[in-house]
């Protein structure tokens, strides 16, 4: 595998049924670390002006609607409702709007991880896209699940992830024009960074 | 590896040594999990009419009759009594229930993930066919072993896989005719899913 | 602290907030060993003919309805349903049944373990109760929280308990009439003296 | 030990040392959870009106700035710089600002639980306090010191707790008037909750 | 509590249900860790020579006999076996076989913790000895209940021990006449102190 | 990767470097755990009179001797002292010792994982053998340095093992000649297996 | 129990056992971990100026020479070799070395924490003594060992400590004359804090 | 791949961000394990006098100066401090360092795991070179974040390793000249081997 790095210009960003009923089922991580890398990745998509598509699983049911945290921060994304496929993929309308960005690389993540992100990186990977699976962004029933859908994306080819690598490899240069404000969403996401922040900035006066 | 998904027409299950005595050396995860998960895939397999075959080693011995939940469900799967082979392909009736079958996909769980699921998916893969473990379905005596089992079979070119996946994947689409008996099993033994259900048909009225 | 034993004759169990909203905010264990442990404690609860009292917090709200299987499993065991009170013993009408029982010492559980299980222990406590907390058929946010509640009740007094050491105190010895029960309750919800018990009748014909 | 329940006229909040070089040390949980305890916890404080006193150890130097959301949160809030004095009880005007609020519970968290917690925890039991330690709200080292720090407490009397049980034992019913401000500091900082109310609204419609 | 050492002349051991079924339910600590701390506790008692009593629990059903390792170190210890009673202090024979030692200093381990080692380690509190349990010599059903009955042992003023110091605190000097025997045990279920002596030994040559 | 079993015929084991001192340095697994393993796979060694490689590095020194258990078992067995070479395969009696077996199949274990069984894995593979580590009879510093060392090997080609599956694998039928004496083997070192036994025997009469 | 903090004047310094041989059985935490604060009490005992007092078990034996690094910080402390008292306190030389401190508060460590530790510790205590075990600057042969000695001492009366908590008791304001000293231990054996220093310094510039 | 073994003359290290700031934000292994393997790194660098060059992200800013151990150890490695890539290999004095080198192979360590070490791994892998991503002396947020960064590495054909495994292919026989430099290195990082090499001294006399 060469390694293409992530840009602002040849990736979109999917996500995969972050509804608020699924999001009570994450037991892979802790939800707080669960909820603060989905927060941190939409901000992401739109500090980069990356273009995004939204999909649900019956939204209307008990899987609850999307977190209010990506359509707030991304209120021009399509939100495609899927009415009953499981795998987005084999939803038309989902499909299409993929093909409109136009994009080859795409940033999957999403609820639960062995389902939703799992079935759709395999079906774009057969479809010929580049895929990036976002696992600390998505979420699944148990660290035993988790670990058994990484390691079946990776059999299949798809890129595991993290929020801050996928951050990190678009940026690219912190001075490119995107660098304070991917500073702010670190500063508050990966709570470490924000501390440092303000130690140095109290230390500097 | 070309995704090309399970279905109810090109998959059949495969449960190895789901005994009573071995049962009770899983260790890999906690016993209520282990029951659970094997007690969806069996209803699971019913659910979707899939063929299935169960197979023991030495029944009437130490290593116990084959867990009720397993036989009560699937009243009419054909069960392969081991007399010594280890490697349930090493038994010629065996092999002939799963030729019997027709279909070329594999979903494989047992006791032990190492032993009796490994040898059986690496046989299995060895004579042409897709092989799809199910390791929250199967035990194991500790953690390290069911870690050193999953990268051996993922090396092998065996699909590693939860109960939860291949749900999914055989129903593909809500709307299926089996969408409400899934829901169902799901509801019991993913007990989040089915507090989920609980709630919101409450909040529904 | 002299030890005196629970009895059929001497306790009563209460069931705080097990709603299924809540429950799917329990993490300090998984969430099938959660549901196992509450389910065995009221079919305990039926087993021993103890009085129950079950109490919810704004169950048309959020938190959802009780969960299924103590409403099912005690259906005559009074539900007050609580209209804001976070300490269900701050509820006149959840004092009053209590009361009713007759019973001085109380088996609580319920979510979550700090404030819905630790609130009416303590009051329990003040009011002159024995109280044994049954932690793992209660839940909670995360093993922190669970930790330090146990500290906090303990240090109050509190006895902490499991699910099944309340039954083998209640049961005291298994030619008791209840014996032939609490063994298939143990079956189900401890699966590991389920399988010994399958593996035992099938070695003995 | 008697249950007295915290309330909003007879507790003050005490903030040690949350300090933003201080927090990058935090290892006894994840730097999100740390976090959001922080957070919630300042948050309650305004919520129920509760007196606060921040104090810092050479804020000045590497140990930084204390952490803008409480700050920011309790504006009004007396912060008390202490140029040295490791044990916060050891400066009088940090002793004055807690006498001055005339309250007898003090609920108390900081950086670190073993140092700057629990030293103030046993120098405020011994003039006479009720002491409440937020041990979820607190961070240090690593688990093990947590445990030691939890112990030595426990065993002075230092009534161990968690954020969302202060929050609740405040609240005592949802009814009272800060029940929705409540209901939104657990909706961000539990997300869990916040889930379940995104969820239970849109069920509703 | 004041410190009285336990020594050869003061302490009898307690044996409850270390059975073949019920140790394979144990899943607080791994099972060889458990095994190896059973044979090393029955291996002590018989160094020091010290009185000890065998209980079971319906040993001719699925709980199994006595762990061989046991009965064939002490071959003439009394095998209480108890028709149904959960609480061998519930059985005449077995207290008067506990009277019979003389011993005021009880030593107790068996399975499970919450049940069989609690029950009698409370009822013997009660009946005015001290007692002392042994936590890694017994076992139970994962490392919550083993968490929960630990603290209530500790609250009813039981002494919480491991083999190796009862081991230590019987030898008491490592020049008296059990020394030798002592080390052995310990080499072998203490891997480590075993291989310690064997590098030692080689290096002295 | 061609599924190749391993048999009496076709293997030989090497023991690289299971030395007394370099043993106490094992902390990725419980020592007892990694013991019984060790002891284990000598066992199976020499029940199916595989030929074996004894190897140390500097055993005069501080590693230490070989564990007594493995040149106990296996007396006959060479014992290549290598006086300085780290690598295994560099010392030319060493890879003698191996080709003089005949066997192209090897199964390594040793001390530890990362160095003294990593670099033999990976010089025979290159050498053109199938190579099959012992992951839990062999050792290392912390699970993080197995962790890699596993992914090392599986990247380059070795067959991750345990000892059951070693053994298990080699039996392929329980009614082979070895069979007594393997189920005698399991039942000490795997000893979930060996209470099995137990209960089954006594549940028989 | 009141409040009597540690200080320079009133507290000595026992390290039981530390020794080579014995401390590469330490599993309760990571070696380096357990390492890094055994050498940074050594040095706080010498940067307050404490009185201390090393004993050895047989450390002409298997069990190994003290750590260099604690006889190399303290040339002058007292070593009392005991020839076979495995209880410190029943070496009369050991109690005269304590006595002829004149300390009435002692700050005690070693290997292993449940025997060499607890039993020292539980011996003061009866001879009235206040003693202070430093859980971390101890270590033991697994975590479930650490847990029950931490319960045992605290059931005793012994206060639990960790170093950093003894170095700030000791240290009690920062401006004191060891202050310059201390903040270097700490930057070297407490990492994240020598990193916040280096920052912090160049952050000045 | 083929095994072709690091050398003192094939290879070079890079040290990637290892910064005062970056470091306080590891979380996935404990602070005192990463800094020694950190520190143990440098050694050996210095040690096989392997080229080495640092370079840093912003070193001026909060992320801090490289740690000292680092260039105190390698005093004349050239440090490029990067202005504003996130990828090393973006920068071209880097690139230009790397070349000027000569070497082949490159060890790659730094903060944070999944973005400095795994975006210069991926491209030195690109660019030609053989990568050996030094797992432990490199560090991350949390356990999740290096698990993913490990699968991703791996799946690109870098070579997972870990600081001990670097030190014994380097050093290849312990009687090349740097043996006895490297002993003192692990002794001190490897604390383990320190003690092992104390007892047997002392033993030997």
């Amino acid at each position: 595998m060469s390694y293409d790095r992530l840009s602002a210009d040849n990736a979109a960003v999917v996500f995969v049924d972050h509804q608020t009923g699924l999001s009570n089922g994450v037991q892979d991580q802790s939800l707080p670390e669960y909820m603060t890398a989905v927060a941190a990745l939409a901000k992401l998509t739109k500090a980069f002006n990356l273009p995004a598509i939204i999909t649900t699983s019956a939204a209307d049911g008990p899987n609850g609607p999307v977190l209010p945290i990506i359509t707030q921060t991304l209120p021009d994304a399509p939100i495609i409702h899927r009415p009953g496929e499981i795998n987005a993929w084999g939803n038309p309308a989902f499909v299409e709007a993929i093909e409109k960005t136009g994009r080859k690389k795409l940033i999957v993540a999403g609820v639960s991880t062995e389902v939703c992100v799992t079935f759709v990186a395999l079906s774009a990977i057969k479809a010929g896209y580049d895929v990036y699976a976002v696992i600390d962004a998505s979420g699944t029933w148990n660290k035993l699940v988790q670990e058994v859908a990484l390691a079946r994306m990776v059999q299949a080819g798809v890129v595991p992830m993290t929020w801050v690598a996928v951050a990190a490899e678009l940026q690219a240069d912190w001075r490119n024009v995107t660098g304070e404000t991917l500073a702010q969403i670190m500063g508050l996401h990966l709570p470490f960074y924000g501390n440092l922040l303000g130690s140095f900035m109290a230390a500097k006066g």
